[in-house]
C-alpha cells in the first residue's frame, strides 16, 4: 500500500467522512484517519441516537393523549433499557453503514490518532498513532482537519458521569431521573429536557441568557418557552446556578434569577453549556494554521493560513451542525478538485431543534435583519388556523417570516411546531435560489398540509394572510 | 342592502371562499352564494375530516408497534363514535372559521342555490333560491362559478348509503366493517383503504387500471403497492368487478383480473371511481359558457367563453384538488382586479395522498417527461439509507427526481414515505422559482431530517448520491 494520497482527512464525522466520499467521487485517492468511530459524535452520540430516543418519548407522550383521538389503552409503560438499546443499535447500524460506504468508495481508513508531522516536499505528512504506538506515516498535498468538538466543561459544572451528566450519560440512562436539572437551553439542552419531560421526569431548565434558545428569533424563544411551560417544564432564565452540592444519589443547588432564588434538589443534572473544538494535539505548532479561542480559523472555502491544510465542521467553529460540516466537506473538496463551488453562506444554513414542539430556522431574525440595516416586512401565521394542524391535534406552533421590504428577499424564516424540521428546507431552497416573496406567493402549497402556514406567513408579510 | 356587487361567487368551497376573501382584500364588494356549508366538500366531507380520521388510525396502528420503541400498553381499544365525532367536530370548527373569515372580510353571504338569470346592462344577474323559493336576485359584472364536484356514480356501483358507501358514509361509519372492498385506487380510495386497514379491517382494493394510484409515477405506484401489501391489504389491478350482490348485511361479488377470478364477500363496499363536476342547473344555457363532459371549459385565467363568467376548482376540471381551486380563485380575482398574476401552471401543482405511507408528487413522471421529448436524468434515494427515517422507524419510502439532462430543470419529483406531504413544497418552490439541480445541490438540507433524501435524490441524478 502506498503511503501517499491525494487527500488525507483527519476525523470520520459528518464533515470528514462526507469529504472523503466526495473526494473519492471526484477521483482522488483518499485516506481517512479516525480514532474512535465512523460517523463521529453526530452519528454515535448526537443527532441520530437522540432522534431515536425522542421518537420513543414522543410516542410515550402520545399514549397519555389517546382519549383525544378516540383511542384507549391500559398499563402504559416503558422499558428504558429497550429505549436506550434501540437508540444504541441504530447508532451502531448507521456507523456500520458509513464504514461500508467508505469501503465501497475505496477510501483507505486508518484507526488511530492523526497529527501533522511536517512536510515532505510539496506534501504534508501525517503521523498516525494508536494508544501511543506508531501506526503509519502518510502524506498528501491536501489535509482536511475534521476533528470535531466536545461539550464545554465549566468550572463547578464538570460532568462526573454519575450525578452530573454530559450528552453521553444523558442518552444512556440506566433509570429515569424523577427530577432533572438541565443547565443550558441550546438545541442539546432543550432536546434532553423534552425527552425526559415526555418520559415523565420533572424538568427544570436553567439558562444564563434572558431567554431560551438564544440562537432563535425572540418570538420563537417565547413561543417555545410557553409550550414547554404548558407541558410542566420549569424554566429559569437569567439564571445563576450556585454550587452543585452532590449527595449520595441527588444534587442540590440554588438558582438565582430576577424572578427570585430557587432551592432545587434533583436526581441528575445535565450540563449542555456549549461546545469547544478539538484543536489539541493536531501538530498545528510550526504551521501557519491559526486557532482562535477553540476553533481553527478558515476562509469561505475552509482554507487555513497554511497552504494545503483545511478545516471543516465543528473544529472550524460555529454553527456546530452536522449539515454545516458535511457541506463544508463537499465544497472544500470540490475547491481542491478545481471545481467552482459556492463559498459557505452562513445565513443559508438551517438550524433545527427536535423537541416537542420542534423548532427550525434559517437566515436572520427580525432584530438582526433590522440591525443589519434592512427595512423589513414581517409575516406571522399560527398553526391553530391551519386545518391539517387541527386535524393532527398539533395546534401549538407558528411561522414567522422576515422579508426585505425593498427587494422582497427572504431574510429569515422561523418556525416552531410539528414537523417544522422537515419543512424548513423549502425556505432554505428559497434563500439558496435567491427567490423572493413573489415566487413563494405564487407557489401552490398542497392542501391540507401544515406547510400551508409557510405560504400564509409569506402572504401575511405583504397583502395579508387569507385564513386568519 | 344593495343588490349590486363587484363580484358574485357561486359556491363556498376552497375555490369560492378563497376567491371571495382575496377579492375583498383587493377592495371589491363581494357576494358569496352557498347552498350547503362553507368550506365545501373539502372542509366538510373531504380533506379535513379524513385527515382527522387518518391521524386517529395512524396512532391506532402505532399502538400495535409499541414494542419496537421500548413501550408497552394493554387493552388497546378504540371508540369509533369518538373517532368519527372528533372528525366531525373538527370539520364544524373549521367551517365556523370560514364563516367568521367571510364576515370579517365583509363578504355578503347568501344561503341558497344560485343560477345565472340573464344580463342587466353590463352586469350578470344571479337568481338565488332556497328550497324552491326565491331569496334574492343580485348582479355583478363578474361571476365566478365554483360549484365543485361530486363522486361519480357508475352503473351497478351506485352508492346506497348502507352497504355501498361513498365518501360521506365512509367517513362516518357506525361500526367498523370487518371486511371491506374499496373500488378505485385514486387518492380517495387509497386513503380510506389506509384508514380502515390501520383500524384493523380486512381490506381489498380493486382497480380497473394496471396499477394503483395511476396519477403517480409507476415506480411510486409499485412502491405503494408493496407497502400496502406488506400491511396485509389485498390489491387487485386490471380488475373487472362483477355485479354487487347485496345480502342482509354483506355484499358478494366476483373480481376478474389477469391474476384470476376472486370470489369476495365483504361487509361494506366503498366506491371511489372518479369525480364529476357540478355543472347542472347553473343557468349556463343561453350563455357562451362551454361544458365539456362534466366540466366547464376555461383558459389559464379561469375565463369561460362568456365574458364576465369564470369557473374555478373542481367544476373547471382536473386536477380535483382544493389547493388548485384556491389558487385559481386567487389568480382569477387578481386578473379581474387588473393585477398581473401568472396563469395556472398545471405541472406546478402538487398532489398528495395521506395514506400510510404518504405519497406526494409534482410535475412529470419519468415516462411522461420522456414522452414530452425530454432527455432526462433520474435520481432515486431510499428512506432506508436516511438516518432520521431509521431513527423514526419509518424506513418504507423513497424519493425519485426527474431532471432535464440538458437544462437541469426539475421536471418532476415523486415521493413516498413518512411526511412527504409536508416535504413536497420544497420541490414545488424549486419548480415555481424555475431553479435547477445546481441550486438543489447547493442547498444545505438540515441533518438529521428525512428531507435529506430530497438532496440525495438530486445528487443521485448527477454526480451520484453520498449515502448509498
Amino acid at each position: 500500500m502506498s503511503d501517499t494520497f491525494d487527500l488525507i482527512v483527519v476525523g470520520g464525522g459528518p464533515g470528514g467522512y462526507v469529504a472523503a466520499l466526495r473526494a473519492s467521487q471526484l477521483g482522488m485517492s483518499v485516506a481517512l484517519v479516525e480514532s474512535t468511530h465512523f460517523g463521529g459524535v453526530c452519528l454515535n452520540w448526537g443527532c441520530i441516537p437522540t432522534k431515536a430516543l425522542l421518537r420513543s418519548s414522543e410516542i410515550h407522550h402520545l399514549l397519555h393523549e389517546l382519549g383525544t383521538f378516540g383511542l384507549s389503552a391500559d398499563n402504559i409503560s416503558f422499558d428504558l433499557s429497550k429505549i436506550v438499546g434501540r437508540s444504541r443499535s441504530i447508532a451502531r447500524r448507521m456507523g456500520a453503514g458509513i464504514a461500508h460506504l467508505l469501503k465501497k468508495a475505496k477510501v483507505t481508513t486508518f484507526d488511530g490518532h492523526a497529527k501533522l508531522s511536517g512536510r515532505s516536499g510539496e506534501a504534508h505528512q501525517v503521523a498516525i498513532t494508536k494508544d501511543g504506538a506508531a501506526v503509519a506515516t502518510i502524506k498528501a498535498p491536501h489535509v482536511i482537519l475534521a476533528t470535531g468538538a466536545r461539550g464545554r466543561q465549566l468550572p463547578g459544572l464538570e460532568t462526573d458521569g454519575t450525578l452530573i451528566w454530559g450528552a453521553r450519560e444523558a442518552m444512556t440512562p440506566k433509570e429515569l431521573p424523577k427530577r432533572l436539572l438541565v443547565i443550558g437551553s441550546g438545541a442539546i439542552g432543550i432536546e434532553f429536557a423534552s425527552f425526559y419531560r415526555n418520559m415523565g421526569s420533572e424538568v427544570t431548565i436553567a439558562e444564563v441568557a434572558d431567554r431560551i434558545l438564544i440562537a432563535e428569533d425572540p418570538e420563537i424563544s417565547a413561543a417555545a418557552r410557553k409550550a414547554f411551560e404548558k407541558q410542566g417544564v420549569q424554566i429559569i432564565t437569567s439564571a445563576k446556578v450556585g454550587p452543585l452540592n452532590k449527595g449520595e444519589n441527588e444534587v442540590s443547588t440554588t438558582i438565582e434569577s430576577p424572578a427570585g432564588k430557587v432551592e432545587l434538589t434533583v436526581d441528575r443534572v445535565i450540563c449542555a453549556v456549549g461546545i469547544v473544538g478539538n484543536v489539541e494535539d493536531l501538530g498545528l505548532e510550526g504551521t501557519k494554521v491559526q486557532v482562535e479561542r477553540t476553533h481553527i480559523v478558515t476562509d469561505g472555502f475552509c482554507r487555513t493560513g497554511e497552504p494545503g491544510i483545511y478545516a471543516i465542521g465543528d473544529v472550524a467553529g460555529a454553527p456546530w451542525l452536522a449539515h454545516k460540516a458535511s457541506h463544508e466537506g463537499i465544497l472544500c473538496v470540490e475547491k481542491i478538485a478545481g471545481r467552482s463551488p459556492q463559498p459557505l453562506h452562513p445565513l443559508n444554513i438551517p438550524g433545527c431543534t427536535y423537541s416537542r414542539p420542534q423548532i427550525a430556522s434559517v437566515g436572520l431574525s427580525e432584530e438582526k435583519a433590522i440591525a443589519a440595516g434592512h427595512k423589513v416586512k414581517v409575516g406571522r401565521f399560527p398553526f391553530i388556523a391551519n386545518g391539517k394542524a387541527v386535524a393532527m391535534g398539533e395546534t401549538d406552533g407558528m411561522v414567522k417570516t422576515v422579508f426585505d421590504a425593498t427587494t422582497g428577499e427572504l431574510l429569515g424564516a422561523h418556525m416552531i411546531g410539528s414537523e417544522v424540521t422537515e419543512m424548513i428546507q423549502g425556505y432554505v431552497i428559497t434563500r439558496t435560489g435567491e427567490l423572493t416573496e413573489a415566487e413563494l406567493v405564487e407557489t401552490v402549497f398542497p392542501h391540507p398540509t401544515i406547510s400551508e402556514t409557510m405560504h400564509e406567513a409569506t402572504l401575511a408579510a405583504f397583502d395579508g394572510p387569507l385564513h386568519i
